[in-house]
């Protein structure tokens, strides 16, 4: 399955850079496939790793904060690994770009 | 922390009631603290608990179709159990509603 | 059209509920059938309508902030208006609940 | 402002390719600032123009289906034009990596 996930500490401030340099390094040092964008992160997995990384950056921001916000946008498709590289350039092809 | 989650089947026509229906039992017999509204349900409960539920649902509509869609918003809050029947009074008796 | 809507201000502290109260004004004098949830608020109407009230709730967070977090999530049926009281009552009937 | 836009039709079999295509031919020809990502698009500009994308992507979806699906996270900042680009590059850098 594909995550778009994306985190924030609620009531630290407007600028929200260092908060999201931390759920950088743990989902780099995660091993999970990802691909950063402006508004998350796509990671690619099973239910067990992609959560775990999740949790794992929530703790993290619990650490120095009390207030967390959290989305998930999953889509689990049976018998499609490897889709994160693809999906943009497949969509490209389709549309002629 | 109070989760509002949605989930549907991808490619399984237009009408989504049955596979809403099978989330609907699954949540009501977890224990799991929720509420149902017109677009998701919100539960309320610990890390664990709450995705044991998502993750029960997601498998229980793998098994009759290919493709899940899932939407999660997270809010965690340390040291404030209890929010899910309190918020919408609280927020209308500070909005004089 | 149904619209999950949440919206808040960032960096402006932990409670949100001076924010929430705001947008609960603006919606409630807005005339737009909605139904306030612990996560958000349910809106029902067609394009400009909705997304008129969701705009007035954004510039009047932004008079007292400078950076706002907004989540919207649209199910559009063609032909199918008046959901917002009927769709739990509905799915709840379907699951035998 | 930045706004993470999916769309997706609801009852059109499993593959959502043709659709996803159709709607990067608009993004791509509305000459909004955009960045295609494996679930879905940011887009950046005003209130105005940005909806305007969402908005023909809606109808012109809804031309061949009778339900449509949309996920919109926004990040509004006052005075922080031009961020699409940046935002990784610098959140790398805060993160060292």
């Amino acid at each position: 399955m594909i995550v778009d996930f994306s985190i924030a500490p609620i009531g630290h401030g407007e600028s929200l850079s260092r908060s999201v340099a931390e759920a950088y390094r743990i989902i780099e040092a995660s091993g999970v496939r990802h691909e950063f964008h402006a508004m998350g992160t796509n990671l690619e997995g099973e239910w067990d790793e992609v959560m775990a990384v999740v949790d794992a950056c929530r703790l993290r921001l619990l650490e120095t904060c009390s207030r967390v916000s959290i989305s998930l946008r999953i889509d689990d498709r049976k018998g499609a690994p490897d889709r994160l590289g693809r999906k943009v350039a497949s969509a490209k092809a389709k549309a002629g770009l």
